[in-house]
């Protein structure tokens, strides 16, 4: 993730998020920039008064994309920017997750959110409403033999049928050594175990270090469905808040030598009542890389590289079975 | 310096910080608890319904103190908690800067503040107003030929001096030898380079990140009076901020369970106009040890192990001579 | 933690780790000193010329235990010291566990180890060897509605058994009012949600930043048994390696301003084949809060407070069931 | 800085360091890439089976380049790494220097190195040899007014002089005056105080911690000359090691699930002797910045926008007077 180092001694985010290839960083961060000397560089001079460090996450997607032939440029990034709304974001094989992997099937791009009870102070009285926390994720780690849904080992239980396809069916050795082979031939062919971005969403106003504690609450959510992260596998996670805006610096009219203090319409949550937001972080993160996985589609990669989506019927019979 | 695990991951400072030697951590945890438990315990049962992590901060005077017999009980702590009132710190020879030694000089506990313009936006409008930025700090660390004095190598220089007695004073080879005997001896006779504890305090207010970024502006303040932290120096800076005040988490009446925002009465202080505070924390950092060095005075510990204070005579001709 | 800084700031680790409650902190600091003081001072003078910052990690045990009255003095910290030796850890109300609380059940303390193939070179030959990774669980957190054992979600089946119980065996309503009920009360018991210890130990040769490696997926294991780290916890997690033992710097004859190498008779592990002792630290994490879970026995704190053991047939009847 | 994260994960580099402007990142990044595309793609596919993370590095330029046209592109990067060869890097304004402005003056890339003495065990025999630590900065940082050589405020005294001539020779309080305006002008034309580039290199053996002990030793060195990072500031200090070379992964033979020991010839330096290299960071750092500065030339830029070189006469008059 580029910009990482603004974000940590600051804790603000001033730029859109960009999801894209490993490989595209560079046409990441050059269509970032693009966009703002576009469209904030003086309109008289020419020139740029402005200062922006663009953020953009990557994942590796070199088994199913060309990535070497960099198809990504930044005028694909400008049009992203320009074309961002209100829609939900389409997930399965979309944007940056098009050609992910995940846990050997088929990975992507999957959200979720969850609504949760809160209370404001206003005047000394207790206001209630209600928060939304989100994930964004983009899906492309994990083997296999790890992968959970619900707390049910999917993954190996799919090694084993199709081990027992492979096998005698009658004969136990040959079908746990056919199982044994399975799990090899995938960690050959799959060496480089990929990585995921989550990104966590709320309008719960919550300080910098808050935020931080969030993004920290990815990791079980991650674990429920059997990532471990591997070696080269580089998870990012950001979390950020929609509830105080504030105005970019260099725009500024403060005297940078007397300290000033902004209005603020909102407090922070209190950390003894933020245990439903760390939960509900858990849970989205869970769900968006079901639904990363669930709504991606079989794709063909370059040299007849497939990978297949996940069979959901096949998901549907083991889920039933053993809830 | 303990509990700094929960001041990382929550930004709240909730107890007394206790600056003392190494070996008296444990006496230090010990005398907060001890002390808490007396005042929180409930009254009726005599058990605990309450939670604290003590900070305690420490640098090491094993060289004048025979800290291996722990001369500093829990009661000590507690007696300092109960005496401490608005008085001005004493300097020099004080509490956990008593045995300490700095930059080859006698040293010890130093302060210093700095009031900085600020400005508060109330209903819009712009009210003046001023911050304060304070340092305490025990001094313990650093060899006295990086020591400087407003960029005036006073270490150097005084070292040359000491040669020039010792050497033939018209012979510059042997004063050239002599210094560097003298060096050599001190780095003997030091071989553990001390630490340093640097607490800055302000009434902006700033949140956890903002907090951090001014802990890391002590850095340069120790480095203008020569300090580079050599290996086995262990400096500790904490910054903390007076400006809110959080009810303690195991009182609250909150739900856990239910995101709530406190009413707060104050915002934070724009990272824009943040650079005041910046330069006040590296100064008073910088004071503060001029101030812990030139306040103590000379001292002899255990089998007639003897430092010396600085000469302040001295130290005068010098600076008015290079300024 | 404390210690925590120097282990950070070298990567050293040069005391025995204590296990103990949060306010048994000091007397464990305090008892690792008092250790040293008496081995390692000067026997004609006895002043000490050593130093070391004592390593306390710590969870809460308010509940069952009435740590308010300090039960554990720095004596008690010695005689772990001395009786140390190669004998397996108890498992269960032992220790620091002895009082420990988790998932609802009651915890303590426990182990497991993980033999992984290893390869070395030495003279250009490949040497086939093995490695164990192994941890060492103080458990004291989460809640029994996330507790899952195999991915079975073992705690809410329990809770929902409890709740028919109950309510009316016969009205789905009153039972899911009912589980709703128990895990309110569940939360309201337990504001403050405990935290784990997680000791990492291996002979594999590991750096200090490869260690790290290995700390941070203790997270998937806590995550598989059901852990988010709630408000409060503060899980601390610390791997160690035994391959290459360093002498301690004080007692080194080395010129602290000449670099010394010293002879290194391992290199380490290549990171590109990291990923069994990844997956190893994982599963130790996870099999060591099983075990302190199912060899915990139930116990009863002051005023009668009482948490009970899981129920092991209980246990096994549900894992059965849904394998 | 990009590819931080993979640095702080595995503590391995295996790319070349790109020194850019802030908006040539996406530049740097995409040209890194597509010389790797170009020299490893496979030959016969054209297909890409490697995998980098760029590390870019960068300062913002703004005032003297019209960076808003992205007058750098990834031909230009790769025409870099083509390039480079053993001889000494050009100082002041070259490379991602060339716009830069520090404390006022002209800045640039500066770069200095020391020999410091080192010995090794061989077959438990001392070998005694040399090791190196140089620095390469690109300055960019810093306020006149805080600008220090040797210790001595030159920035401070030309500020004073240049208020002087603007101001009646024979006033007092219209020298104060003229100063103060002087500085309060720097203030206000460079709001957005720049920041500054450090790479460290050594033959010296260090494992990752020791290499982050290192590049912490920076700071001295930064604030020796001035600095205290303003706001805005992004201080970026990185530390490598050329005497371990270690075999990029994706090319290894290894197999992932076996923990391999490759041989290593050399062992690490002790940390109780790693003073001298602490020292020799600090003051290559320091005299890197007075190189960039000193061998930096007046620039004009667009619009007319002039920064002037520090006056190297004025300089020596200086020095010489308060030494």
């Amino acid at each position: 993730m580029t910009g990482s180092h603004w974000i940590d001694e600051t804790g603000l985010l001033h730029v859109p998020i960009v999801m894209t290839n490993s490989f595209a960083t560079g046409a990441g961060v050059q269509g970032v920039l693009e966009y703002c000397a576009r469209e904030y560089n003086d309109k008289d001079t020419g020139l740029c008064d402005w200062f922006v460090i663009p953020v953009v996450t990557e994942t590796f997607d070199g088994y199913l994309n060309d990535i070497g032939s960099f198809p990504i440029k930044p005028s694909r990034i400008i049009e992203g920017i320009e074309k961002a709304n209100g829609d939900p974001v389409k997930e399965g094989n979309t944007g940056g997750g098009t050609g992910m992997v995940c846990a050997g099937y088929k990975g992507g791009t999957g959200s979720s959110s969850r609504i949760i009870p809160g209370k404001k102070l206003v005047d000394g009285k207790e206001i209630e409403l209600t928060y939304t926390v989100a994930a964004l994720v983009q899906a492309n780690y994990g083997t296999k033999k790890d992968f959970r849904v619900g707390g049910i080992p999917i993954g190996r239980l799919m090694i084993e049928e199709e081990a027992k396809v492979l096998a005698d069916r009658t004969d136990p050795e040959a079908i746990i050594k056919a199982t044994e082979n399975l799990r090899l031939q995938e960690a050959k062919e799959h060496k480089k175990d990929g990585s995921i971005i989550v990104i966590i969403a709320t309008d719960a106003p919550l300080h910098p270090t808050q935020l931080q504690r969030l993004a920290k609450r990815a990791t079980p959510g991650l674990a429920r469905v059997g990532g471990i992260a591997h070696n080269s596998s580089g998870d990012i996670f950001l979390a950020f808040s929609t509830a105080n805006e504030i105005q970019v610096g260099l725009k500024s009219n403060y005297d940078p030598w007397t300290a000033t203090v902004p209005r603020s319409s909102e407090g922070f949550v209190d950390d003894w009542t933020i245990n439903a937001l760390f939960e509900a972080t858990t849970d989205v993160v869970e769900e968006s890389i079901y639904n990363a996985v669930c709504m991606a589609e079989t794709m063909v990669g370059p040299q007849g590289r497939k990978v297949s989506a996940i069979d959901l019927k096949h998901l549907r019979k083991l889920v039933t079975k053993f809830t």
